[in-house]
């Protein structure tokens, strides 16, 4: 089976289950949460943590409601930053953004339940008793990737840096709380689950790193193609930053840095190369 | 030591610990966090942590990182409360709201960042290796009780619920999730820390239950006497609904209840009586 073969499987094993959890339920709040998270994400963060997790031969079953609860915290993220006192978003994947949809309170509220969700999702997952430790570590990571030392510090960066602050070193610094913060615990959630040793899981995080810095840059290139600027908001953008062509050249070179970590640590996933490389793919929809 | 002087006791380990935890960084949204935290609650919901795991001979410093978890998402959930788009509240125990003093994005992001470093300080707190397992029941037990199937699920209905659907029976349902939910769990996490047994465990529930419902009416009828009404909200209220004689008469047999779970089980803890106690005392701050 190639790697897009096996990734297609893997996404559509991560939607089953994020149908079966967010059925739970028909009140509104649910709803709201189903809204976005069944919208059509591309599955990026789960299928990292699934194939880290299935190149040390954890099962897909066992890895499952984990990658589950990092797009739950995605999908709060999303619903959050589309909020008028943050990115005053009214659209998401082409569809009225939640507070358009549900009102301000119910997404507020939605946001909040995804991420209590995730949490409970990840202490509530059958594990055996050999990873009954390996719980409390992922549980660790999600929390300290996506909280204030990560991706909500990296929001907060996003919204309240200046333009004179600006420069490659604070650009690199807010995409990896930001965007990297998940993508990095994506993939080590699932190398914990696996097992993974230290200096594997350090690769892993190189990895992540590299692909959230490409994730990022590819969206702010794919924005620029849009011409989609946003009313009086400054936003940190690489294309802003380094140009286009500067832009470009440093997609190509984060997806390099990316597969150099597996090869460091001879991960020779096809999976993760996969989902890093295919960010060069410069069309809508491929990531 | 009487009751009092133990609870005070602990409440000041709390409030050390709390500091301790928020002092990490001078980033605005630490500050931010810390302004809500660190202004002065009473530390209701950790002191009955503390003194459910006490009562099994938990050790407080062991217990102490999960009482302050609970701490962190109750703030979480006042910060978001006070939001425009919930209650819209620009006072807090005196102070303007999170919101008037940071700005609707930070306030937001502060207290998202307060429930993600719950899950944090739960999955990274030192535990004994026969505490493993506990753990995750702990993690879930929070995630449950706080999310949409509890407190956020009550926050919704407080807000949407419309005043020809509330009734005694919708007013305990919603009691129990909004306020009940954080009280159940904060009483269910201590027993569960000192290896209570099942029947222990319910007990603790039931008591949590009444303290909840007994809580919240306490809240109303000091509302009432503040004379405060929300302009234009409406809000399911025991004093509208019982009258004030009658909203006086459920708090006693609230707390007549709670004590009597406590007895069922024979859990004889001076503190876990006094807490229920108090709310029977109807002069603002004791509880």
């Amino acid at each position: 089976m190639n790697a897009q073969d096996s990734l297609d499987g893997r996404r559509r094993a991560v939607d089953e289950e994020l149908e079966r959890i967010l059925g739970r339920s028909d009140s509104l709040l649910y709803q709201a949460m189903r809204y976005t998270v069944l919208s059509g994400g591309k599955r990026f963060r789960p299928m990292l943590l699934l194939s880290a997790g299935e190149w040390y031969q954890a099962e897909r079953a066992m890895l499952l409601p984990f990658a589950c609860a990092l797009e739950f915290v995605h999908n709060y993220s999303l619903i959050h930053d589309d909020l008028p006192a943050m990115d005053n978003d009214d659209f998401r994947r082409g569809k009225p953004s939640s507070h358009k949809a549900f009102g301000e309170d119910v997404a507020l509220l939605a946001g909040d339940g995804l991420l209590t969700l995730a949490f409970e999702v990840m202490a509530a997952a059958p594990l055996p008793a050999t990873l009954t430790t390996q719980r409390a570590r992922v549980i660790e990571e999600v929390s300290r990737r996506a909280g204030v030392e990560g991706m909500i510090g990296g929001q907060y960066l996003d919204i309240r840096l200046k333009p004179a602050e600006v420069n490659e070193a604070s650009y690199r610094d807010i995409i990896l709380k930001k965007t990297g913060g998940l993508i990095i615990a994506s993939v080590r959630c699932g190398g914990l689950l696996g097992r993974a040793s230290d200096d594997e899981l350090q690769a892993l995080a190189d990895y992540g790193a590299n692909v959230g810095l490409a994730f990022q840059v590819r969206d702010d290139i794919l924005d620029a193609a849009r011409e989609k600027t946003k009313d009086g908001a400054f936003r940190p953008n690489s294309v802003a930053l380094f140009g286009e062509e500067g832009a470009r050249r440093r997609l190509k070179d984060y997806v390099d840095a990316a597969l150099a970590s597996l090869d460091r640590a001879s991960i020779a996933s096809e999976e993760l190369r996969a989902l890093a490389s295919m960010l060069l793919g410069l069309k809508e929809g491929n990531a």
